[in-house]
């Protein structure tokens, strides 16, 4: 790097994204200037005594400067994000957001985003089961995907604009992929929102079972129930946002996955063992393609078990 | 420790766990001697270049001196590991399993089981998605929970030659509990079954989406899907097994899970945020009980996410 991407960024949201964008930016030197703005006022609080940045009273003044600014809000809080700092964004700016869901972010923000303004729609593959900025951390965006969903946008100044961005998520240690932004919806409702919304299906009612107590649930839990837990702990609003915002292609693919489980289950009814030796073997498999893509750790037990001191 | 807990013990079944058992016995020095019988060749040729023991070539051979045999085949293979055994077992000998499922490996071992033999079923909630004898380590039952399912059997040999057992596990690193065999059977349906076959079909399901390549779903991975490979990488024979032989047990909770995807599936469709909202909310308190247990890594992504070096 021979300098800052760009000399002055706005983050607007200051969670586990937004509070690690502020410490990613800053250790790469990726941004010469960093202001940002949170609706809620401990949030602010916060990002001032973690040295995040500067915090702003209002989203206005955060972005009145910025030559990129970064939503960086759950999905169902973008509108209300950028209706309070669209008339402050500079001619010539770049805005982004980072929202899990694109077609419906990109409906609620490109209406309302300035003429001379460009707006790259982005979503970082990356994050924790932590929520808030004090969970944020620099490395976050290390070796993971940033897919940008560029609109078809015919200005001569937005490729050039998309490209630095990308250089901007580069810089952070991200790697860039551009993506359609509606199979971007079909391919994370696969990948990420179903995941999700079937972890915390299987945490809600491990809580409410009538044959079994909760406590048992936690006491035993290392025998598998455990790896459900991490996901299930995953921030409640964005979580909500996302299903509503992606809700037919999650009604997609959890329709074919309980097509899938009530096979198995007929199976299971039946005595398949067949049936049920063959779908574990095609699944086991998969495992091996995620290991060999660098998407995982080989670690058994993803190295967590520690023998007690 | 004072001596061996048993001077000679028999694993019959050298995969993940009896492997593991090996290890572990030798370490802690709870047994005298460790012969071991798979009946596969490879396998025991695998025992004998690892040096877990001493391998035999048949299972009475390798039954005919131990005063602890321990069965640490699949489920479904416990009942021939019996047979091939149960003629040659020592006057006095304690048996014990490490079977998944408790009702079903009772139903074929304890008919079978001579007079003079002593059957404690158990099983250590240990393991990795690993399996094989290469799999094995000796840490693997370090602060687990290892239950043993005591039968009704009114003979005074029976209570001490359980104590002496769960003495065993202890040396090993692992908690005893004791629990009855039907209800290990429901609440290790809710704990562990039902989250394996979850697992193992949504990752069964995302290859055989008509919306997206199984490559997507690799790249990608990391947003959530990830988690799930790991527990489907299980091994198949393990758990078609378990599946088979805890069919009512599984059929109940897999029937409870079902009840509440259908309800979030429905919320979804109708745009019901609170609904959504306080479901995650009360997932999410479980993750802070498992934590509180001592039965997860607190670290966020379990920590297994290195920046690249």
């Amino acid at each position: 790097m021979t300098g800052p991407v760009y000399e002055r960024i706005a983050i607007i949201g200051v969670g586990l994204i937004g509070a690690s964008l502020a410490h990613a930016a800053r250790e790469a030197g990726a941004a010469g200037d960093i202001k940002l703005y949170d609706a809620d006022m401990n949030v602010r609080a916060r990002a001032v005594a973690l040295g995040l940045g500067d915090v702003c009273a209002d989203a206005a003044a955060a972005v009145k400067d910025a030559d990129l600014v970064i939503l960086a809000t759950p999905v169902g809080a973008m509108r209300a994000a950028m209706e309070a700092c669209r008339d402050a964004l500079k001619p010539g700016a770049t805005l982004t957001d980072v929202g899990s869901v694109k077609k419906a972010v990109v409906d609620a923000i490109a209406p309302l985003t300035p003429g001379n303004v460009y707006f790259v729609p982005g979503h970082p593959l990356a994050g924790t089961e932590r929520s808030g900025p004090d969970a944020g951390f620099a490395t976050l965006f290390q070796g993971r995907w940033h897919i940008l969903t560029p609109l078809d946008d015919p200005r001569p100044e937005y490729a050039p604009a998309a490209d630095k961005l990308a250089d901007f998520w580069r810089a952070l240690g991200a790697n860039v992929e551009r993506m359609d932004l509606a199979r971007h919806d079909v391919v994370l409702a696969a990948v990420s929102h179903l995941p999700h919304l079937i972890a915390f299906t299987i945490v809600f009612m491990a809580e409410h079972l009538e044959t079994v107590t909760e406590s048992e649930v936690v006491k035993y839990s290392a025998s598998g129930f455990r790896d459900f837990t991490r996901i299930a702990a995953s921030d409640p609003t964005m979580w909500r946002d996302v299903f509503l915002a992606n809700r037919e292609a999650v009604l997609h693919v959890l329709g074919a996955f309980s097509e899938e489980l009530a096979a198995l289950q007929k199976a299971i009814r039946w005595g398949e063992g067949d049936k049920l030796f063959d779908t574990f073997t095609a699944a086991r498999r998969v495992r091996r393609e995620v290991i060999e893509a660098g998407q995982d750790s080989p670690a058994p037990n993803w190295g967590r078990d520690k023998p007690p001191a």
